[in-house]
């Protein structure tokens, strides 16, 4: 009998814990769920047969290692930075490790103890990272073995909301770490276009938009994610001329967003002390130059170039205009401005998210040129069952039950970029409804 | 007898050294210069009586202690990193310590212990900081004394080039630390103005700017340099509705310089690796969006609004849009920058520099409103005997010599805000040349 540990059940785990669960009833296997709440496991585990919830304080190695011990592959859905404390854990008591955060330089430092001990150690297997390298891994390749060249490739993905819940005007709400959506995309971008190397600081980046079309849903504005320049290699691309990662908004999303960045407010690098009684106006102004001749929204319009009504009715929407109270008056810009957002865009019980993802691809074959376009539209059940939830819950889940049913026979430290990894758990997902729509064209 | 150390014989010390060196020819004194460069120090002595040049490198902790021993004054013209190593030396062995730099939170952390031993360590005794703390203090002090409330205080300084030398459409050179000058504003600036608190972020700083005007010399770009809301509480103005501390330019140069920091080429935080062979050209392009149907120039027009022929003149003259190599291909975008503008900022050894400094006063008082205006205004002899070393270098080199000759009795850890230290080292100054020119109206 095999025993899986999750370390952590917050809201994104709760298709993975299902699943697990699930084939605890048909398999030999026993689920423990671990977590600082107990009463919330107990809840998410349903007393199904053979799985178990367990308190933990992840920080308190004794408990955390003795649980550890008692498994036979680990999963951790904590914070990101806590992964490197449970994989040397794993790696001292001898466990598998599967988490759907990105493989972090710690990590990589494990790598040979891994091998030598013949673990097998699994990241970057949710959503994205996770599902974006699977499914572009399963193109790539397969254009690879038909002997054609890709020259270009740009994916995009995005957690929002189902066309029905888009009931402001941003078409936003939070539907996963609110914090990583204030502060998404500070740094500087960087990819490469038509063999042009091109960077991004982080004021230009919501100016430096694409227009992405998914069949059915409309338009969505993608801009460049981070480091794409590092996906050469990983890929195995490194000669490709135009490489791009970007990440999906609603049309008009970017433009209003970028009135915040350009304000300075999603700054997290100093604490501000404002007055008690401060309002969302007088916040809004204190990012605007003083002048006593001209009223906060004409500063502002002068301030932003091109500031449009669609701008302009997504900022008044949050009350940006008004004299309301905000609702914290100490901590950094981008901390008051996550409170003042919280407070708006709140997901109801009955609201649904939609994940969106899009592989473009630019190829050189006997045909012509080709482009392949790939799409993935996942909408969640509700604010429980998000589909966010689902495409970061299910793969990790899918690799864990592939793994211990012995249909995943690596061992290792690796990302879901092996066919032996991504044709498994593409297949899988596919019978769980997520899956790609591909549309080709010869240009 | 007593003995003066100076750590580290820079560009910036010799005014202080020949200022100290001299003391030494008619008072009980012995000066010793420690420099990584022997010849180099030696040579700045010039075989002065009681004066000694001794190699040191400052890691090497026995080396740097012993030398402390033998001196009953310590000054440190080293890296500001340096100064808490240097500082922790003196309090150890019972040396009064001096410092031109900004007093760290280390530097705090000794305080009970600077006082209960008796010592007196004195920081911020240069220029800005130094003869900015001390010049306004002095009005500060006189208009408290007087019953008169301060309701608004600007206080701007610059390094620059005497008019003579500004022979460029950039009317800068490197007058000093290169790398401090590329990445100068990083950061949020924060001010008051008239009750309201305002937050700066980096790319819009370059914006916001004021005018400000020296007599006889024309007009300067001021912009809110760092955190101005901490100097309420050291000048003693704690309810001011209006304080700015700023950096001056000539006027031209930050809205030229702003298309530097619009693009993100001060960008310090990640490390460029282009192709060997890259121009002035294509680094520039590479921070501007892809589009084949425009030209680089074109490209830049559209991203920077309002890219008047001025500015244009000045990015043109550092050759960004030609075809030369740049000088290194790998390094921060600010490295690569700074590398570029070397090669054109430089200053020639018959090249003035030009120190300017005004204070800015609006004070109630029985007679109406009143505004002080004080200028100063310092021009260097040539590329050696700079204006920033005399500024920098005289307030220390006073300061030490009237504490030694016991016209300074204070003890502890102090910034020059006494009158017991602005009141002698302003005097001094003002013998040397470098006095403020004071304007007042009343309006």
């Amino acid at each position: 009998m095999h025993t899986i540990l999750i370390l952590g059940g917050g809201k994104s785990a709760i298709f993975l814990i299902d699943f697990l669960a699930e084939s605890c009833q048909t398999k030999d296997r026993k689920l423990i769920l671990a977590d600082i709440n107990l009463a919330s496991a107990q809840k998410k585990l349903r007393n199904q047969l053979n799985t178990e919830a367990r308190q933990l304080d992840i920080e308190d190695a004794g408990a955390r290692q003795s649980l550890i011990k008692e498994a036979d592959v680990v999963i951790s859905m904590l914070p990101a930075f806590m992964h490197p404390l449970v994989a040397k854990d794993c790696l001292q008591f001898g466990k598998h490790f599967f988490s759907a955060s990105y493989e972090s330089e710690e990590m990589r430092e494990m790598k040979v103890e891994i091998e030598a001990k013949g673990l097998f150690f699994l990241n970057e297997c949710g959503l994205d990272p996770g599902i974006d390298h699977m499914s572009a891994m399963q193109i790539i390749d397969f254009i690879k073995s038909k002997g054609e060249e890709i020259t270009s490739f740009k994916s995009f993905c995005g957690g929002l909301l189902a066309p029905d819940s888009e009931d402001n005007p941003w078409k936003y709400k939070f539907t996963w770490n609110p914090r990583n959506v204030v502060l998404a995309g500070q740094g500087t971008s960087r990819y490469i276009e038509k063999g042009d190397l091109k960077f991004v600081p982080y004021h230009q980046l919501f100016n430096r938009l694409e227009t992405i079309q998914f069949p059915g849903l409309g338009d969505f504005d993608g801009y460049p994610n981070r480091d794409s320049l590092s996906y050469r290699k990983v890929y195995g691309l490194e000669n490709i001329s135009t490489m791009l990662r970007g990440t999906l908004r609603r049309d008009g999303y970017c433009k209003a967003w970028n009135v915040f960045v350009q304000l300075g407010m999603c700054d997290d690098s100093f604490q501000m002390n404002l007055p008690e009684g401060t309002t969302l106006r007088q916040f809004l102004n204190s990012f605007l130059p003083y002048d006593p001749a001209l009223s906060v929204e004409e500063k502002l319009g002068s301030l932003i170039p091109d500031f449009d009504f669609p701008t302009w009715e997504k900022i008044q929407w949050l009350g940006f205009f008004g004299n309301d109270l905000l609702p914290k008056t100490t901590g950094s810009p981008a901390a008051i401005l996550q409170a003042i957002l919280e407070k708006n865009w709140k997901l109801y019980p009955e609201d649904k998210d939609m994940i969106v993802m899009q592989h473009l691809f630019e190829i050189k074959s006997s045909e012509g040129i080709k482009e392949i376009r790939s799409s993935l539209v996942c909408v969640g059940e509700d604010s429980t069952y998000t589909a966010m939830a689902k495409t970061v819950g299910l793969p990790l889940a899918i690799a864990v039950d592939l793994f211990l049913d012995e249909k995943i026979h690596l061992k290792g430290l690796h990302l879901p970029v092996l066919p032996e990894i991504y044709n498994p758990i593409l297949a899988a997902l596919k019978s769980h409804g997520i899956s790609f729509r591909e549309e080709v064209r010869i240009i």
